[in-house]
C-alpha cells in the first residue's frame, strides 16, 4: 500500500482537493420565502425600503411635543387638551395641535407635530378630554424614527448566508416573499462491496445490510444537500465505473464507500483516478477513524472515497463531506461547526501525529458539561447512536487526560 | 395590568403548564426509514438478530488456529499450507483443516475451526500454496464473534430518541427498513394586530408585515413539527376567537402573537381563556423579551400567547413552544440544547430578579470562543439575523461583567 507512506493530515487533505476544485458555486434559483429555511443567498439582501417605515411609538401612551411636558412633575403635573386616538394600522388622521395630546398604542404611527410619547404610567386622565402630565420627557423619547433600523440600500443579510427562521422572518418584514438561493448540490453515493446487500433483504451468512447509503443520505440532507443513491455495486471495476460515470454526470459530487479490505480500496482508487483530471489527490489521511479515506477531483467534481466502516463513513464526512457541500453553496455564514467545552471523564490516549475522533456522550453535571467516551470492541453504528459528539484529539497530542476541558462537536 | 403584578420565573411559568396537559403524548406512524430523520421514536428498538451476524475478521490477513502460530517469530517462522480463501460476501466453502491457514479480507466470515487472524504485515507467502507466518497470535485476535457487538433482544436505540444519521443506519444494519415514529405535532400559528398586514402587500403607513407568522413557521419545521398558518386576525374578538377555534379543532397546540399593546394583549388573553379548561395559567413571565407571554391549556391543548415583537416571539418560541413540541412528541433523548461557552466582549446590565436574553454573535479568537452582543435601538428581526446564539442571564444576576465566560444557546 505505497499510498499510505506518506499520511497528510486532514486540514492539509482538504486543503489539497480544494485548490483543485473549481472557485465557481453553483447557479442560484429563485424560491418561494416560506421554502426558503437552510437554503444558502448568493447575493446579499439590501433593504428597499426603510425599517421601520414610519416613527413609531415603542410604548403605550401619549404623543406629544416634548417641550409640552417641560417642568411636569408629580407634584406640578402639566395639563394638554386631547386631540385624538392614533388608529393602529393607519395614519392619524389628523396633525398634532401644539400644546396637546393624542393616546398612541405600541407600534403605531406617530401623528405630525408629534416628536416623543409618554408613557401612560406617567399620566392620567383626570378630567374628559385632558391628560394629566406626571413626568417630562426628552424628545425623541419612546419613539423609533423613520429608518432608525435600516435605511434604504443597507444591507441586511449578508452574502454566504444560510437562511434561519431570523433570516425568513426579515425577508418577510421587507416583502421579500421570493428569494434567489443556490441550487442544492446534488450528491451522488454509491456503496460497493460484494458484502454488501440492501437493507430490506436477510443478510446470508458473510453478508452485511448497507448502511452507509442511508446514513449518508440523512447527513447530506441535514447539511442542506439533496442525496442521489446509486445503490450497491460489488467489487467489479466494470460495475463502480459505470456507477461513477452515471453519478458524475448527474450529480455535484460523488461519495464512494469502498469495500472494507485494502484490494477494494486500491480498485476503487484506481478506478476513481481514470473518471477525470486531475483524478485522485490525496489516498490515506493521517486520521483515526478514516485512514483510507481517498479524495479526488474529476474533471472539476469532487469525489470521497469513504472508508466502508460505517462510523468512520459519517466520520469522514463531517470533515471532507459537509465542507465541499458548504463550498458549492457558497456558504461562508453560519456554517460553523457547533461545538461545547467538556470535562473528559476518563483518559484517552493516541498515537502523536495524527487526528482523532472519538465519539462522546454529553453528561450534565454540577460543574458543568462532562464528556464520556463510548467504547466498543468494532466500530458499530450504534456506537455513533449512542454519541452526543465527537472529541478531536489534535494530532500533536498523545492523548487526552482526564480532568480536561475538550471541545465537544455536536453530532 | 393586574395579571403583570405577580410575574412567574421561565421554568416556573413552563411547569406550571406542563402540569396541566396531558401525560400522553401523540400517536405514532409507521414510516420508511429513509425518511424518518429526525423523526422520533416511541418504543425502544430491540435488535432481533445478533451483530455480527457471524464471526468476522477485522482485519486483511490469514485466519487460522492461533495455537498453530505458537512460537512463530522471524528469525523462527511457522509454514502453514493454505487451504483456501475465504470468498467476500458469503460463506467460505470450507472447514479450516488443523495446521492450515486461509487468506481472508477485512470483514470476511471467519471459516470453521479458526479461532483468530494473522494480519497480512507478519506473513509472508514465499513459497505457493503455504504462509510463513512471522508473529503468533492469540485465540481470538482479530475477529469479532458473533454477537460481540449486539446479542438478540439488546436495546440498540433507547424509547424517546431522535433519529438522526447513525440511527438511521443502525435500524438499517438491522434490516429495519420501516419504522413507527411518533406523528409530527401540527402547531397553528395566528399572527394578530390590527397593524398587521401580508409580507407580500405594499404596507401604508401605520402597518408592517406579518413576519411571525413566517418566522415561527420555521422555527416549528426546525424543531420537527408541522407549522399550520391561521393567518392574520384583527384586534376584534370575534375573528380571533374563531380563527383559535380552528387552530384547536386541528393543530395539537396552538401560538397566537398578540398584537403590541396591552390592550390587544389583555384582549388575546380574555378570548384564550374562553377555549376551554384551564385556560390561562399564566400571563406575564419574568423575562426580557417577552414578559407580556400567555399560556394556557385549553381542554388538553397548549395555547402560548406570544408578543407581537418579532425578536420577542422567537426567543419566547424556543423557551416555551419547542419543549412542548418535545413533549408531544416524546422526545426524552437528543433534544437537549445546544451550546457553547463564550467569553463575554462587554458588561451586560440585566434586572437582579428577571432572567434576559441578549443575541450574541460568536467569534473565534485566540483564545477560543468570544460572545459579542448585537444592540440595535429596537428589537429588530434582522438583529436576531446577526446572531449566532443567545446569552441568558440568570435571574439572580444584576449583569455579567466583560470577560466572564458565558453560556451561549445556538439559534
Amino acid at each position: 500500500m505505497p499510498e499510505f507512506l506518506e499520511l497528510l493530515p486532514p486540514a492539509a487533505a482538504l486543503e489539497k482537493m480544494f485548490a483543485s476544485l473549481p472557485q465557481a458555486i453553483l447557479s442560484t434559483e429563485k424560491i418561494d420565502t416560506i421554502f426558503a429555511l437552510g437554503r444558502v443567498i448568493n447575493d446579499p439582501v439590501l433593504a428597499h425600503e426603510p425599517l421601520p417605515a414610519f416613527a413609531r411609538s415603542t410604548v403605550d401612551g401619549y404623543a406629544l411635543r416634548a417641550a409640552d411636558t417641560y417642568g411636569a412633575t408629580e407634584a406640578l403635573p402639566a395639563y394638554l387638551p386631547l386631540a385624538g386616538e392614533v388608529p393602529m394600522g393607519a395614519a392619524p388622521a389628523f396633525a398634532l395641535p401644539p400644546g396637546t395630546a393624542a393616546s398612541i398604542h405600541t407600534g403605531g404611527m406617530l401623528p405630525q407635530g408629534a416628536d416623543a410619547v409618554l408613557m401612560m404610567e406617567y399620566t392620567q386622565e383626570s378630567r374628559p378630554g385632558e391628560l394629566e402630565v406626571l413626568r417630562a420627557v426628552g424628545a425623541g423619547e419612546n419613539i423609533l424614527k423613520a429608518g432608525e433600523d435600516v435605511v434604504v440600500g443597507q444591507e441586511v443579510l449578508p452574502a454566504g448566508a444560510r437562511l434561519r427562521p431570523a433570516e425568513i422572518g426579515g425577508l418577510m418584514a421587507l416583502g421579500l416573499t421570493e428569494v434567489e438561493v443556490v441550487r442544492q448540490p446534488r450528491v451522488g453515493i454509491i456503496s460497493s462491496g460484494d458484502e454488501v446487500v440492501p437493507p430490506n433483504q436477510a443478510a446470508q451468512p458473510g453478508q452485511v445490510r448497507d448502511i452507509n447509503s442511508y446514513s449518508l443520505s440523512a447527513l447530506v440532507t441535514q447539511a442542506g444537500a439533496e442525496p442521489v443513491r446509486y445503490g450497491i455495486v460489488g467489487d467489479q471495476a466494470a460495475a463502480l465505473e459505470a456507477a461513477l460515470q452515471s453519478a458524475l454526470a448527474e450529480c455535484d459530487l460523488v461519495v464512494v464507500t469502498a469495500g472494507s479490505s485494502a484490494s477494494t480500496r486500491d480498485l476503487t482508487a484506481a478506478i476513481v483516478n481514470r473518471m477525470g483530471q486531475p483524478g485522485v489527490l490525496v489516498h490515506g489521511v493521517n486520521v483515526k477513524p478514516g485512514k483510507p479515506t481517498i479524495l479526488a477531483v474529476c474533471d472539476g467534481k469532487a469525489v470521497i472515497g469513504l472508508p466502508g466502516n460505517p462510523v468512520s463513513a459519517l466520520v469522514i464526512a463531517r470533515i471532507f463531506l459537509i465542507p465541499v457541500i458548504e463550498k458549492l453553496s457558497g456558504l461562508t455564514v453560519g456554517g460553523a461547526r457547533r461545538s461545547a467545552q467538556a470535562r473528559l471523564t476518563v483518559n484517552l490516549a493516541s498515537q502523536a501525529g495524527r487526528e482523532d475522533y472519538i465519539p462522546v456522550r454529553l453528561i450534565s453535571t454540577a460543574d458543568g458539561l462532562a464528556a464520556d467516551p463510548i467504547f466498543y470492541k468494532s466500530n458499530l453504528i450504534f456506537m455513533l447512536a449512542r454519541a452526543d459528539g465527537l472529541v478531536r484529539i489534535p494530532a500533536d497530542a498523545t492523548g487526552l487526560g482526564a480532568g480536561m476541558i475538550v471541545e465537544v462537536e455536536y453530532l
